[in-house]
């Protein structure tokens, strides 16, 4: 089943909220009702992207000037945009995108507490906006323990309790103010199967309300 | 020999007009005055930098947004800036930078034919700025005979010649509009020693004129 003009899903969230296990579980789902889903993620969703991926959780890797890591963020969106996203869309797919302009927001104007006007801007670069955008919501405590069970911690990962604090305040502000394409999970003490079943029914619910519009 | 807030020379011009030729001799020189001084360039004079130039100047590397190749020289610019030019020029030494923010304008604007108000705001990220800027012109057919024969052609120098003579176009006219701290050395036919003392007087005079400001 192709979509007209496909169907863009963005997927945020601290760390350790589950994206990870959600995406794939959630694309299986798409796929059963008979949608062509292509899952991707930022940063490094291009070949660009994954180098630049690199640098920037590398947990050794230090910027001297604090916009450096902005605009890294930013080159690598405009080259997954433009070779992953506008095809796969323009293909009449769903595309599920693991973090996208809402993470820049949250990580860099709350976590770092750049200025909101430049960043602000800046994001204005980026002119692909999702139709639907899914934010799993959990205290960072929790999420950061969850996260450190997986793997190493990256340079994100590494930043203090604060910093993440900062990050889910700026989440719930970007969620009361955009209540038209985002949609908040409360994942705390739920099973996966939960929040693949409300990511879900969300995700349906909003294709339905797109394609009617 | 310190001078009280530095001095900032930024090296500009097409390739093969003999930057990397002069730039040694020229420090030299300032280092028999007494002055302290420091060579770098752009991209590439921070570890970070070194990372984003071998993206950027790979021939192999294709990007499929024209804009992510400005907001990686930024973030290497960023970078440069905060890790290497400032904290030399408050050590009151004379800095001779290798491409500075001209080469964005001249290449990005001029070469690549980006929209110039939004190269030019992302460019007034950038807050510090030469005092001079030694522009070496020649024709793009001279310079990329003698680039061919210094190395293999990076990604810039295998463009065709009409996005040369558009990076020259361009850097003609950003001389012609910063009269103030833009000299222009016509290196046509010049032997490198001629090149030299041009240069030379270029920034020994500018460097009176900023001292006695």
């Amino acid at each position: 089943m192709k979509l007209k003009t496909g169907f863009f899903v963005s997927f945020e969230g601290g760390e350790g909220v589950g994206k990870s296990t959600l995406m794939p579980a959630l694309a299986e789902r798409l796929k059963e009702d008979g949608f062509e889903v292509v899952c991707s993620k930022e940063p490094g969703g291009t070949p660009v992207g994954v180098q630049l991926r690199q640098f920037m959780l590398d947990h050794a890797q230090t910027f001297s000037d604090i916009q450096t890591e902005l605009l890294l963020f930013l080159a690598d969106r405009l080259e997954h945009i433009s070779s992953v996203l506008k095809p796969a869309l323009a293909a009449g797919k769903i595309v599920l995108c693991d973090r996208y302009m809402d993470s820049t927001l949250a990580y860099q104007v709350g976590g770092r507490q750049l200025d909101s006007a430049q960043v602000t801007y800046l994001n204005e670069l980026v002119t692909l906006r999702p139709q639907l955008t899914l934010l799993l919501d959990l205290p960072p405590e929790q999420g950061l323990k969850r996260a450190a069970k997986r793997s190493l911690p990256d340079r994100f990962e590494r930043e203090a309790l604060a910093f993440h604090q900062r990050v889910r305040a700026k989440y719930l502000s970007l969620f009361e103010a955009h209540p038209d394409r985002m949609r908040l999970i409360d994942v705390c003490g739920k099973q996966p199967e939960q929040v693949l079943e409300e990511a879900y029914i969300c995700v349906k619910t909003r294709l339905e309300e797109v394609c009617h519009a």
